[in-house]
């Protein structure tokens, strides 16, 4: 089959690669009907060490389940499924308690162990656990939208939940990517009355205030955190989603976070050390976040998709085949793209 | 009047100095009757940089009102009262949302703007939102544990707040001191069911275990944290309460929260980075805490000491008068004493 393997920075090769197929009797594989490239694929895209074998990459999709294992039970050949981008069983004490991504029997595609979904097909373990059933047919006008469940919309909503958003509560987005683009959706959908989105890309801008920003700071550092202070009488926001992972983004948002606030964190950290310790203790602020579960919010997230109140699907802007995927990667890289659907 | 002035590291003396009086109408004057050094007052003695004016120490006292402002409403000459660490108004967007620790109006005792509380006199503003006034005679036997409710049983509590500690839960607490004593007690009252302390002083773990604590490490570094792992089926805890404040101690933090967890940090951090970023990323763990609004709980953990359910007062192992003070910090920084209570 053939799927796009990262070589290295800047090297993304569509490549003959053998069949995804069934190894545990837990797994199931599935015929990728859609799928797309995601702000975090290009942290290797920048730096990956050259390597000969390469890592298949991607995950995030929709797919048509084509086979399972003996004891898989929750899914049948034919189903239309979402990957979330973590596999995880669904019944160890972590996703009892809603956090699939430390699933104990868990991990992650598109790494070097499990392969990803910029692929014709992909193998999908703890296939009980990690797929769900999706009651559309496989082009369905809301695919786009059901496509962001498996990452940027649940993320997004991760988030905004680590960042304690709610009802009449003051919000920054620090990033305007595809993920802090559904983090304004998610802070609208929890309630929050000012939503400011940190950002200088015209277009992405433009979809922010689409989707629920009412303010828009475009300016960097100091003068970012001056700006939202103005626009929050003095004080600073009280839920700050970090969207980004670059340590002067985590450094904007503690300086941007109000005493006693939060900051969310999704953005996958760039640095080991975390700036601003000592204002963010003098000021009681919270830092929470990291990989969002996002097979945790798909049944909270789905009917809001379902019924159009959330147009995610709107952070795609290019869509392009299996062939022109390391354009995609180019575009993406160069900012020319928000966020590339990928259809095998 | 006399008062203990820190003039550099390790050099603290008793001083005469200008009486404490009202300055603004919102200030009151109190006659302490009992003060005590904090452990975060050993951190200027260990690195304070030679001052020929100095700064007269101390942040928790219990006292006599002798004075009041023409603006003072809620308390008056001859009452008893308990000043926490901080002086808030009461009255702001903050100290409505029990974060007086952030007060628009607000500050710290024994700075170099206002002068603190190991002296005879000291001058409190903003007193009507400050003070407390206590139901109990000024030598009332309960007066150990009164005097916690200035800082560390509120700090204790504090952390435990931070670190989401509540029915059920695994809890470890990071340091021995008075602090991290204080945050065993709150830990259990709050309902913990395991309470492991990470200390190695035995006098403190004797403490630690008659207040609740259910296990102890002794091991520091990575053997604790595999300890702490072995005592929590592998995963960690739920709850942390970082009470030192040191860089490896906030390492030692997050690398014992389970996935999901929580960190209350109530030490004041002596580095301006925060170890560990990416592991609390990628196991979803909560940073949280700072300086405590220990005004907002003295309502709440009042009706415990008055009716004996809790004995913070127990850190205070002695018991000195003015003249004393400076040993006392000798005392403490070299681990002799845990707490050092003062009778100006």
């Amino acid at each position: 089959m053939r799927a796009t393997v990262m070589f290295g920075a800047g090297d993304v090769r569509i490549e003959n690669v053998p069949d995804a197929r069934l190894i545990k009797p837990t797994d199931a594989v599935i015929t990728v009907t859609r799928a797309c490239i995601c702000g975090s694929d290009l942290w290797p895209y920048k730096a990956m060490e050259p390597s000969e074998k390469g890592r298949v990459m991607g995950h995030e999709a929709i797919g048509i389940v084509e086979s399972v294992g003996s004891d898989v039970r929750n899914v049948k050949t034919g189903d239309l499924v979402v990957m979330p981008f973590a596999f995880s069983d669904g019944t160890c004490v972590f996703c009892h308690e809603g956090l699939h991504t430390s699933c104990v029997h868990g991990g992650f595609f598109g790494t070097i162990e499990v392969a990803g979904a910029q692929a014709e097909a992909v193998r999908i373990p703890q296939a009980d656990g990690t797929l769900f059933a999706l009651p559309v047919g496989k082009d369905d006008a809301l695919m786009p939208s059901l496509l962001t469940l498996s990452d940027v919309m649940g993320t997004g909503h991760h988030a905004a939940l680590a960042a304690r958003v709610g009802p009449g509560k003051s919000v920054a987005v620090v990033g305007d990517g595809a993920v802090g683009l559904c983090g304004v959706i998610a802070a609208r959908r929890l309630g929050a009355e000012q939503i400011i989105i940190l950002g200088r890309h015209p277009d992405r801008i433009a979809l922010a205030r689409e989707f629920g920003a009412t303010d828009v700071v475009s300016e960097r550092g100091d003068e970012a955190v001056e700006r939202v202070r103005e626009l929050t009488g003095g004080f600073g926001v009280h839920s700050v989603l970090e969207c980004v992972g670059a340590e002067q983004a985590m450094l904007t948002a503690i300086s941007i976070a109000r005493p006693g606030g939060a900051v969310g964190r999704v953005g996958v950290p760039q640095n080991e050390m975390m700036p601003a310790s000592l204002p963010a203790f003098y000021h009681n602020i919270t830092v929470s976040g990291g990989p969002a579960p996002v097979r945790a919010y798909i049944e909270e997230l789905l009917p809001d998709v379902l019924e159009g109140r959330i147009e995610p699907g709107r952070v795609f802007d290019r869509v392009v085949g299996l062939d022109e995927v390391p354009d995609g990667y180019r575009a993406m890289n160069e900012r020319e793209s928000i966020k590339v659907m990928v259809k095998p």
